[in-house]
């Protein structure tokens, strides 16, 4: 979101934005997902807080956007519950896979995930994200009850998945084609989801 | 093991084995489980392999005394294979979930986890134990087509599984029975193991 349409934009907004892309980058690699907040990030940016929802909307939204991510939640998610339910976990896990295959996705969030496992702050960022903003909202959306467990439950398996394929680079996961893991791994995020 | 029978033994028995171990979490944190040798363990703690092999036997076996785990892979594996087949699965998560709840082996777990995330080597540690040395064992043993590949899905489940509980302390997993997440997770590892 951050990167495109910077042609003819003042200098000083291309600026601002950027710095408030590396500061959440650093906040939430510091302080997890759920420790951060706008106005830090705004002040490690040296901005108003308002100017930072102006350019990137919600914490979700920027969160999404320091990722590199090219859908936001409130995007992705309507997307995600369009279709079959029953392959609801599928599409999950396609939707995060072919995020990460991008390989600015995939730099910014194994950075992320560096970040937050490798300190001594126990405070999640990816898997905060993915169990909130996009499992905790797909579970909720389709009223299944215990979602708070069932979404993290999910998020487990794809914080594993993430973590195996792109951080430990785990053979054959590593190697494996998206359609393969898709198929594999679809039904796990299903169950926990619906079962 | 490498905890228990002390009384009696010489001083400088003691003393090498604890280097051993302590050297061991070092290596293994640092170069992560395939990238660490017997070899590279015994120059650093400044003694010869075959005391090393002597004391600990096997690298697995090694790990799972450096990991504070109280009971070994050619031990734990005909446990978990001994009882129906159809609930491998449950047994492998409840292995784990009660090796982790011991304090001491938790603290090792999640320093090793740390250590090898949070560094810039992506040599996989747990998960590469987790896949080679006990789920791997048990795909092989179980004669499954495609081991590797189950295997190490089953060793992402169970990574995100330990990361989402014990180190990022997600609620409401890290908060949950163990006999609760053996019933919801069992089903996914039998799945990966064997459907």
């Amino acid at each position: 979101m951050a990167t495109v349409r910077r042609r003819g934009r003042p200098r000083g907004e291309t600026d601002s934005r950027e710095r408030i892309i590396s500061a959440a980058v650093d906040e939430f690699g510091e302080h997890g997902y759920d420790g951060s907040t706008i106005r830090a990030i705004a002040t490690r940016a040296g901005v108003d807080s308002a100017l930072v929802h102006h350019y990137f909307g919600t914490k979700a939204d920027l969160f999404a956007a320091a990722m590199g991510m090219p859908i936001r939640p409130d995007v992705a998610i309507p997307e995600i519950l369009a279709g079959p339910r029953d392959e609801v976990g599928e599409r999950v896990v396609r939707f995060v896979l072919q995020a990460f295959e991008q390989p600015e996705v995939r730099r910014r969030g194994v950075a992320l995930m560096r970040a937050a496992i490798g300190s001594k702050l126990t405070t999640p960022v990816l898997a905060g994200f993915l169990s909130r903003e996009l499992l905790g909202r797909i579970a909720r959306a389709l009223d299944t009850d215990d979602a708070a467990l069932r979404s993290t439950l999910a998020a487990s398996q794809i914080a594993g998945l993430l973590m195996a394929r792109y951080v430990l680079k785990l053979p054959p996961i590593a190697d494996a084609e998206v359609d393969e893991l898709v198929t594999r791994i679809g039904p796990t995020v299903q169950r926990y989801l619906f079962d």
